[in-house]
Order: structure tokens, then sequence, then C-alpha cells
């Protein structure tokens, strides 16, 4: 169940010219909705504009998007009290070409979905996943931002159907681990932690960058640097981080097994403590 | 000017659930219409099937694809005798999640646009180019096709807005060039001709691939292999070829000039003879 709005208006269509339709010429937030309110608005809208800016994508004011988001969380018949909210701000209509007009402005779409919950269960047993075939391709322009390109992404969960798999991760052509489809990844290895760092591909996840900030508050150190497949499978723990489910502890991938995630569950706790009350078990 | 079409209908709009709208999840083809008729037809929907095969996006058949196209040509009211037509084809309108539901039904829109004619004097004379920063990211699964995702196409002609330049070069991470934002490229070194293998990234455009069939007929040899910078820029000529203008000579790359171009010149008179008209100087 979805519905669309555009400036406060249900909308189930969108202008075939936009450069979203055409080019993928735009980028997107998806955001959870809690109690009405979206979660870590001020990490999403800054992610946002940074896009925009690094894109070339006239601005949208902060208030304007959040006036967007508030209407459509009032207009919709979903309820909030829990859902998913996505904006996607695109470069607008215009000619043919990948050159833009310049004189185009931003569209602004506001959807709001109804969110699956995750089992209590499932945080304390952790998830299965499995290591993608398809490599990131390695983009400093675009690396960090959730551009409405993802292809990568789309094809990468092509590549298996068995529901019992949560996500894949995805590795660049160097071997290294970057992210899942759609989560951020930390390791612990000898109680210490670290999250691939986010600059040659990958979405630098708004979960990751709140964890980040908690973690740090809480005189944990996280390293944020190149981690290779080899040195994730080996390590004493794995878990995923997204704006939807906040953190899961990793139990399986291929033949790799954990069992016990101390570490995770500190930092869970930590996060149940700060927003994402879903974390605690 | 454009005018859409999809099943026979006239349309302005698409499904803001489309694939393409959230995930740049399709392909595309821009066809060159000449006398109200698409010029290597053949090559444009080999390549497109072959992108939905890739892709896993369910196949539309080659005679719906070509009844479309022919109906948006007999309904359009822009002059077919010399227009640029472009199918779009999306994995179709799906739910929220990069994975496709399976059961969704392709979408094939075609559009028809006013295409500019270039003058006799271009062909002649040559055409100005410059080496665009952004480089190209590799990612084989994606190489040679002509997919919804453009980011970086867009992004590189947005590092210029003089409108002496006609077209960016683009090169990969190791220097290698690989093509123009939307054409391919030839280099011509003591009478030999080359032009960069399409396996890591761009596109294989159609011009290129008709270029290479009569090359070889005329008895002409081709090498299809990677091409530093260097070597293009020490080139005795260059040359563009893209569906629309055919091909090219280059008269001018930064600090690079070219003033006489010979063999380019035999293989726009070859073009002529090969359904490209235009090329005849």
């Amino acid at each position: 169940m979805s519905e669309w709005f555009a400036n406060g208006q249900s909308i189930d269509t969108v202008d075939i010219r936009d450069r979203a339709v055409q080019y993928g010429d735009g980028l997107f937030e998806t955001i959870a909705i809690r109690d009405s309110l979206p979660r870590f608005w001020p990490l999403h809208v800054a992610r946002l504009q940074l896009g925009c800016h690094r894109l070339g994508i006239t601005a949208t004011d902060d208030a304007k998007l959040a006036a967007d988001l508030d209407k459509a969380l009032h207009q919709c018949t979903i309820d909030t009290t829990h859902c998913t909210a996505k904006i996607v701000v695109t470069a607008g209509s215009g000619q043919r070409g990948y050159r833009r007009s310049g004189a185009a402005k931003a569209s602004v779409w506001v959807g709001v979905f109804d969110s699956r919950r995750i089992p209590a269960s499932t945080y304390k047993d952790g998830i299965d996943v499995r290591l993608c075939h398809l490599r990131l391709a390695e983009q400093p322009q675009l690396a960090g931002l959730k551009t409405l390109n993802r292809l990568e992404q789309v094809m990468a969960c092509a590549e298996w159907d068995d529901t019992d798999i949560f996500e894949g991760l995805m590795l660049d052509a160097a071997d290294r681990l970057i992210c899942g489809t759609m989560s951020n990844v930390f390791i612990v290895s000898a109680n210490a932690l670290k999250t691939p760092a986010i600059t040659r591909c990958g979405v630098a996840g708004i979960m990751r960058q709140h964890l980040l900030a908690i973690i740090v508050d809480a005189g944990i150190d996280c390293e944020v640097a190149d981690i290779s497949v080899d040195e994730a499978l080996a390590a004493d723990e794995i878990f995923l981080t997204n704006s939807q489910f906040g953190v899961l502890p990793v139990r399986r991938c291929g033949q790799y097994a954990w069992s016990k995630y101390p570490v995770s569950r500190r930092i869970m706790e930590l996060a149940a403590q700060n927003s994402v009350p879903e974390c605690r078990i």
C-alpha cells in the first residue's frame, strides 16, 4: 500500500518528461515515521541537500520539504504511528538530452508506505545474508548519495529469491565489503568496531551516521576504513544498519555462522536508548 | 517539441510507481527516423532485447515494439521525414523495494521529437570537443547497455556551457578513452582505425556497430581495443559516431587540433553509401 503526494496534492502519475523518468536524474530519502513524526529528519534533509548540491539540482528549501512531508502524513490514509515515507527530489522536467536546461524547477514527490515490522525474535536471533555476485562500480562523484540510479541494487536483489535471506552484502571489484543492497554494515573484531568507508561507492546511510555519532559519544571506538571480504567474514560479529529496522546482527553468511552477538547487542541497546527503541531485545 | 505514446495512445504522464521513476529500472533506444521509417531498426531492437535479457526485464516481442513505434509515428504531429524517436522499456510498476515482484509487466513508451539538423559545414569542418573530468565507473554487468541510469552522462554534460563545444569525451579511472557523453569514438593512427572496447563501461552505440560492419565489408581494418587518452590525443584523426548525426570529425580537443580528415572522410563517404546520407560532404 502506498500513497503519493506533490505540493500537498494526491498524485498517481508524474510528467513523462521529468528527468527522473528519463535519466534517473534525482535523489531520494526513505524515512522512518514513528508516532507520525519523521525520525532523524535533520540527517535525512542534510543528505538530500548535499546530494542536490553535488548533482547540481536546484535546491528546495528545508522548510518546504518538511511542509510537503507533513502534508502527506496528514492527508494519507495510512497509519502514521509506524510507517515509511519516501521523498523524491528530481531535476524537474526538461527537453530530450543529458544537459539540463538550467531553468527547470526541481520536482518534489512524497510517498507514504505501510512498513513491515521486524519480529523481536529477528533482533534476538539475527539474520541470514549472502554475498552478491554483482560488484559495486567505483564512482566517487556519486558515492554516499542515494540517487535514483539504482540498477546495481536492483540487479543484486535479483540474484536470489530464497525468502530466508534477509539481505545481500555487496563488494567492490577489489573484494572490499561496501554495504548491503539496502543497509550499511559494521564488523566487530576483538571488541573493536569497524565500518566500510563510503568514498568510492555505496550509500552513506542515515542509521550508520546516527550510530557513528552515538558510538563516539559512548566512548566506543569505531574505525571507518576499507574492509576486505575476508576480514569481514573472519570477524567476531557483523551487524547491519538501516533507517527502518535500526540494527540487526548477522547470524549466517553462506558457510559462515555466528551465534553470539555481545558487542552488537551493546550497540543495539545504545540505539534503543537513542531514538531506535525497536532494537531493544 | 516532443509527443509521447503508450499502446498507441497519447500520454503525458506515467505511473509514479513505475520502476523507471523510482530506480531507473529500464532501458531506452534513440532512433533516427528518416522518411518516416526507423533507421537501423534491427540493430536497435536487438540491443533493447539484449538489455532486457541482461537486466531481467520481461521481454516485449519485437513485433509489438515495431507496432508501437509505427503507431506513434502515424499519430504524432511532428514531421516524421526527419525526426528522432525514443523507445523506453521499463520493469513496470511495482511495490517499494529494489526487488522486482516478478509479476510486473514491462512498460513501453514511445516519444517522438523534432531533431536538429547538423549543418553541412560541421561535417566538413569538424567539431570541437573537450575531455570530461568525471570518469566513467567500471560496471561490466551494465557495460554496452543504454539503461535509464544516466547520471554520469548528466553530470559530465553539466561540466561545460560553452555552446562551441559539441561533445565531451569520457575516460575511465585508468585514463582510457571510452566514448562521448552521447557518442562513440574512433581514432586513426597511420591509417589504422581503432575504437574503444565497451566491456567495462560506456554504451555500445548503434552507429558504431553499423560502421564496424561496413568498415569490415569494405576491407578496412579496425581494431576494437583499449585506447589511452594519450594515444587518442596523439592520433592523426579522431571521429565521433552517433545514430542521429552519423559521423563527425573532431577539429579540436583542448590544446590539440586537427585540420585534415582524409580517413574520417573516407568513412563518412562509406556511411553515406550505407544509409547515412547526411555524412556526404
